[in-house]
Formats: C-alpha cells, structure tokens, sequence
C-alpha cells in the first residue's frame, strides 16, 4: 500500500556520514501501513550548519541523525530535550514551525527497555565500553537509579571519564568479578568487525549473571546473547535498542504510536536489505 | 508501479510561496513509469537563503522555483544559465555536487516551441502583458530573431520597461491593428479569476491573425484559443508551455528525456488533481 506523493506529504530525513537503509525502510514502511502522507530520505552533508538552517527552512519535520554528527549539532538547533543534554549526543531533531528540538531517542529507548524489563535499580553492572553510545546507555542507567556500576574499557582516558560523569568506577579489565548485570556497548560481536566472534565478557562472568544486554545489532543474535539465551538468561538485544529508538523518532514525528505488532513488522522488512 | 524508497532515492523539491500539485504530479508520475530512483516533494520557506544552503548542503539534486523566489535566488547560485541571466529570473535550480546552476525552463519552453511550430521571425507579433512571464516570453521572442514587436500593457512603465528591454515598442491598448501573431501573456481567460470569460484581443484581431498563443494554462481552452481555434487558426497554448517546461526540469534533473507519449501522460495526471 504505497502512498501517492502529494503537495502535502511531510519530509523526514536523516543525516550520517555513511547514510544506511534501516532508517528509510523502516519509517516509509510503517508510513505506509499506517496510511500516513510521509516519505523518509536518508541523506549525508559536507556543511551541517547549512544542512541543519536547510531543515528548517524547508521545513522538514525530523532528521535521524547519526556520527559524526551527533554532537556538532547541539549548537544549531533552539532547544535540547534533557534525553540529549543528558549525554550531550543527539540522534533526533523535531522541527515545528521552525524551532528546532534536539533529543535522544538511544537514551530514551534504554531508559524504557530498563523498565519493561523491571531491572532493580539495585543491581550492580559491568559496562563495557566508552564511546558515544557507551555514554547514552550509561548515562540511562544512572539516570534510572543505578548506583553500583563499573566501566571497563581499554582506554583509560575515555573510560575514567564517563565513569566520573556518571559516578561509576572505571576498570581496564573485568577480571573475575562477576556482576548481576553485564552491558556490553562495543562493537565485540559485531558482524564483520575484527571480533565477530569473541565474547564481550568471559564465559564465567556470564555464567554468574542475571541479565545480560547487547547494543550490537548486527547481528543481535551475537556470541554474548547466545550464550546468554543458552544459560538461560534474560536478554534485551541491540535489536531490541534499535526498534524502540526508532519507534520513539517515529512517534516524535508523526504524534502516532504504532502496535508492537506494526514495529516488529517495520523492523523486520527494515533489516532484510 | 512505484518505487520503494531506498537510501539511495534522489530528492528533487519545488519552492513556492503558495505550492501546487502540477509539479509533485508530473514528475513523480515519470519516475515512476520510468523506473527512476528519484522523489519530488513540494516545498515553501519563509527564509529563501536558508532554503537554498539547505539545497545544497543536503544534496538535492534539482528545484522548481516559483513565485515570490524568482529573482531573488539568483544572487544565491554558483552559476546562472544563459535562460535565467537573459531574463532575470529563475524557476529551476539544479545541484551538481554542491555547485548550483539556475536555469529558466519557461523561457527554454519558448523558444522550443516557436521553433517546432517553425514561426517564422519576421513574423510582427502583439504581446500582451508586462509580468515576470511576459519578460520570458518577449525575451525568447527576441533571442529567436523576432524583430518587430509590440507590448501591450495597461501599467505604462512596467510595458515601456519591457519593450525598451527586448527593443519593442509599447502601446496601451491594440487598437485596431492585426498583427500576424498575438500573444497572450496575462491572466485574461484564467478560471476562477475577473477575467475568465475575457477575449485578451478584439475579435477583428484573432480572425485576422495567422497563430494566436496563449500562456494561460488552467484551462488550457482559454476563449482566445476556442475562438482561434473555430477560426482555423494554428494555436500554441499554456498548456504547451508547462508541459515543456517542467519536461526540460525533468531532463535537466534526471538527465533522461523521457518519449512524447510519457510526457503527455504525466501531464494529464498532473491535470486530474
């Protein structure tokens, strides 16, 4: 059920470096499903400021935004929703009648998963890694109450710091510890990366756990949620991250909340290209 | 047939202070028949500087300009066509690579048509108005070698302005000559406006014409052309005009020309709306 073009239809876009697919397929088929006059563009810039001013000017409802742009654009929208200023990183811009709001909907999409799956904010975690999407998930988890939490990564500089933002320690290995709660956010399992099929924390420390999460989406079934799922383990997957944070830049732009059924069936046909 | 988007979909927009639905209609129609990649999407802004950075900075390839952005986008591009710079006025940008060159395709239109209809320039020709379409008409009459012209224009300065331009002369009223050819560059005839059910030129005047044009194009069938047309009288209408102007927008964009017959097609679903 395509949707005709109109003088009307409302613009989405997103902005990458390295524009992907699963943007573009996933909102245009909800748009259709839903009957919605939208159409998705994903695109790239060599000039954001231009970009940004042009998404406005032209009114274009919302822009996914993706690296190396997250941060850069903070400066150029009006207002910041606390789900990006938490973490000083945007993936989402909402653009109403020319005011420009900045969110972040990785943030969001963790802060609900923590939820849904009624994780204690009691519970101790490892996690691993120290890049952007390290500081959005560590951030919903101090966000969400999490005191007790310990950042391994390998560079200690990265590391110390977002520990520090968050009021975490930092350590440069696991070692035998063995945390309630393991949360990896490196590419470790990551489909054609250089440790496709390494395990992002040792066997035993997985073994001891009582929750493991994966933001690594290609593949979501990756090393760690295997063996997790093997053991018998709660879960919540990259793929789990990615459908909720794209669901909520869909409701940002649309005002419409899909069923679960509609997202899965989105997210499916978005991740066979 | 439509086309799934895909992240790799061309985006080309029309700017217009009021938009309509011919461009949106005609150029998706063509995609879609011939299988293009591409999306058209029309657009308004009350910042045209803005807009045109936007342009650029996010790669889309081409744009319709209409009214009130005509002239003042020339001072925006890298470069201005012959079209454009010979009458001051743009209605097509195209993006190559971030470089913008703006065209007229009106005036493009023009000039092809009294080329293929093979009007002969020592043909002495009435025009009638003094507007940003009158310019482009005159402008292309005089670039094909038309010699003798007069303007026809109520507003003296405007009418002088454009005759001393093209090197015409300029007249209130036609009078009581009868001109070979007689063109019709104002809203006399045009649905829904004062003067709908107006003949732009006296009766004596079309009888003794040898081709009558009209640029008006909604309808098409404007009473100077039924009553050309009763006469016998080889026509050239508005309706020609968008026709081959939006064709030479689609060729400039896509770099494909499509068949006479899918160009009719499109603009007779462009009309339906």
């Amino acid at each position: 059920m395509a949707i005709a073009p109109s003088r009307d239809t409302t613009l989405c876009i997103s902005l990458a470096g390295r524009p992907g697919t699963f943007g573009v397929r996933f909102h245009n088929h909800l748009y259709q499903q839903l009957g919605l006059d939208y159409y998705y563009k994903a695109m790239t810039t060599q000039d954001l400021p231009a970009a940004v001013g042009g998404i406005r000017a032209l009114g274009i409802r919302g822009c996914g935004v993706s690296m190396p742009y997250k941060e850069a654009c903070m400066a150029l929208v009006d207002e910041i929703d606390p789900s990006a200023a938490a973490i000083e990183s945007v993936n989402t811009l909402v653009n109403t009648n020319g005011h420009l709001k900045a969110y972040n909907t990785d943030y969001l999409a963790v802060r609900q998963l923590l939820e849904s799956h009624q994780v204690d904010p009691a519970t101790a975690f490892a996690l691993r890694g120290s890049g952007g999407m390290a500081k959005a998930v560590a951030s919903a988890l101090r966000d969400a109450g999490f005191r007790e939490g310990l950042i391994i990564a390998r560079n200690e500089q990265a590391g110390r710091q977002l520990a520090d933002t968050c009021g975490y320690r930092w350590q440069r290995e696991l070692g035998d510890l063995c945390p309630p709660m393991l949360v990896n956010v490196t590419p470790i399992g990551m489909a054609g990366g250089p440790q496709a099929q390494a395990l992002a924390f040792p066997h035993e420390a997985v073994e001891a756990a009582q929750l493991v999460f994966d933001v690594v989406a290609m593949p979501a079934m990756t090393p760690l949620i295997v063996l997790a799922q093997e053991l018998g383990k709660p879960v919540i997957t990259g793929l789990d991250v990615i459908a909720l944070q794209a669901l909520e830049q869909f409701v940002l732009y649309t005002g419409i909340r899909p069923t679960v059924e509609q997202v899965e069936a989105a997210v499916a046909y978005a991740r066979e290209a």
